[in-house]
């Protein structure tokens, strides 16, 4: 466990260097005029710093663990590539989950990230939107531009995969919005993991299957990465929404049960509603939609999603996904400290407790 | 005129039809495994239609006049391309253009568009963000699928426009965003016309290169067509500006003076801003930042506007802007019934009324 903490974090400086590669701190001429060309008019670097660049490098600077570029990077090496040309590549990857997320606060309605205030509270709806859409955009220069020589078949699996990747990852988010609205009675199990999939697990095969890319893997190599990574993500995200009800330390965060708020139909909410009594049942469900800020209603909706097993089920199901896509990876990869390295990522997704 | 409404009228139904083949009205199976593969778990298509499909042609039934798409198809044609091709490759210019609009609706706090309530009054802001979102990537499957057996050669150029553009359109809504919040106080005219080439030249310009790279067209066509098209884009958002303060026929829609209350630093403000007087220019100044909701003081900031000649130095700026754009089009292009048309499309859109 140890070990992974250590090596996040000696790759996330890495990583953010990068990225203030491709969009910078400080936008002036210089990256306009070689993302964009030379003004027709004339740039206002001043507006276009502090619209864009100030407000996404706050976001990106309260941290975030970086575990996507790390995929990258490890699934790049663990097919023999070069982790330098992989390491380049992380931020198309950070800087579109850096997106999504910035968005889903704004969806969501969400208060605080990553200990402070949503980006929308701070500067703004149209700047939230706005700046997120940007970092859907920005990296797209490492493949117009490609500054970093990738042969052309590179380019194209890589756009081919964002282009894909990007639908999937708005078709989860329909989903889950839908969902957590309420308007929908009953969803089953491999439809809620078919929407964390999209949601949460679609940039992680991104991550590991723009490493594999980058790393010339053959087609069974790429393909069982992506899966493997996609598995880790769906199993992130149970973990995710296991803590934010049980988590100790999470209070520094979200705030504990901010998913029975936003009346969220995670896996254990849905063992709960299949595994209750008629009584708890229509409790939960009611609790649900009536998206409760009292704590007190939110610890009655964790009370009765503990008292039937439900969390013990959502970790043992994130432990058996992962566990089918190893056993899938496993003999498509050379031994390596990079494979085992990936190994020991998916465990610590699962295990950690913030 | 009647011509270009004319073949307007005529192209609108035949881009929608497909738009929808690229992004149906109703959600199935079909749709998800050739866009997104085999589910690995399972697809709820019920809750993808309602969640995405459903808002996103709520909206597209609207109407719009699709003159992005006619764009296009003109320009393939004035290259000697096939007009069939190009009408295939519209959604992408379609789509991307609409999810614009429907985020810039949230950005700008609106109330209506093509006089019904935005997408985030019916359905929130958190489907209008997503849906938004999803019409920039739903077209790519017509590069990554390449339905229409477009070349390597020509996909490539279309993705490495498309990511170009979408970072303009970006930084160009940025500075749009940041001048109204009145946190600039000058503003000079090239940095307007350059935040309108990019919030609203841009997608004409991705539209006309669209069809030229499917026309095959010389570097030099290509680039000239571009250039007009911005051109033609940011006089069509001049024209707009126009109509909002004095279209007689703008009450349908979004409501004259809307953009006096967005504090919209429009060239007609601008202008107004140079040449008034200290007292009137206080008090526009006054007017603009303080987001003014009485209809009083709306037409108080009109009337300043007008009594500096503002309006009519608009609309001599975006004749100028288009006849020299056109003088460096016309030798390019070999004469056609789709060259001349274009030139009356220029006209059309720099002197409708609504």
């Amino acid at each position: 466990m140890g070990a992974i903490e250590d090596y996040l974090k000696k790759t996330q400086p890495l990583v953010d260097k990068e990225i203030e590669k491709v969009f910078p701190k400080k936008i002036g001429k210089k990256w306009l005029e070689f993302a964009l060309d030379k003004a027709d008019f004339a740039y206002d670097e001043e507006t276009i710093t502090k619209s864009a660049a100030e407000p996404i490098w706050e976001f990106l600077n309260r941290g975030g663990k970086r575990w996507r570029p790390a995929l990258t990077i490890l699934s790049c090496e663990a097919v023999g590539g070069k982790k330098e040309l992989a390491l380049k590549m992380t931020p198309l990857i950070e800087l579109v989950h850096e997106g999504t997320i910035m968005a889903d606060d704004l969806e969501d309605n969400s208060q605080t990230r990553r200990g402070k205030p949503c980006t929308h509270l701070l500067y703004g709806n149209d700047i939230a939107i706005n700046d997120g859409n940007l970092m859907y955009f920005a990296p797209l220069t490492l493949l117009y531009k490609n500054p970093y020589k990738l042969s052309e078949k590179q380019v194209r699996k890589i756009y081919d995969l964002y282009g894909k990747e990007m639908i999937r990852v708005s078709i989860g988010q329909a989903m889950d919005i839908y969902w957590h609205k309420g308007s929908k009675t009953s969803i089953s199990e491999k439809e809620y993991l078919q929407m964390c999939s999209y949601k949460t697990g679609v940039l992680a095969r991104f991550a590991a299957k723009l490493g594999a890319i980058l790393g010339n893997a053959k087609p069974e190599q790429e393909k069982a990465l992506g899966k493997f990574a996609e598995t880790i993500g769906i199993a992130f995200q149970i973990q995710d929404d296991i803590l934010n009800l049980v988590g100790e330390e999470f209070q520094k965060g979200k705030g504990v049960g901010e998913d029975i708020h936003e009346g969220k139909r995670t896996i254990m909410a849905l063992h709960a509603l299949q595994h209750a009594g008629e009584a708890e049942k229509t409790r939960l469900i009611e609790i649900l939609n009536s998206h409760p800020a009292s704590q007190e209603t939110i610890n009655e909706a964790i009370e009765i999603i503990k008292k039937n097993g439900s969390i013990e089920y959502a970790k043992e199901k994130a432990k058996t996904l992962v566990k089918q896509a190893w056993k899938k990876l496993n003999p498509v990869l050379k031994e390596s400290t990079a494979k085992k390295t990936l190994k020991d990522f998916a465990d610590y997704l699962i295990e950690r407790k913030i």
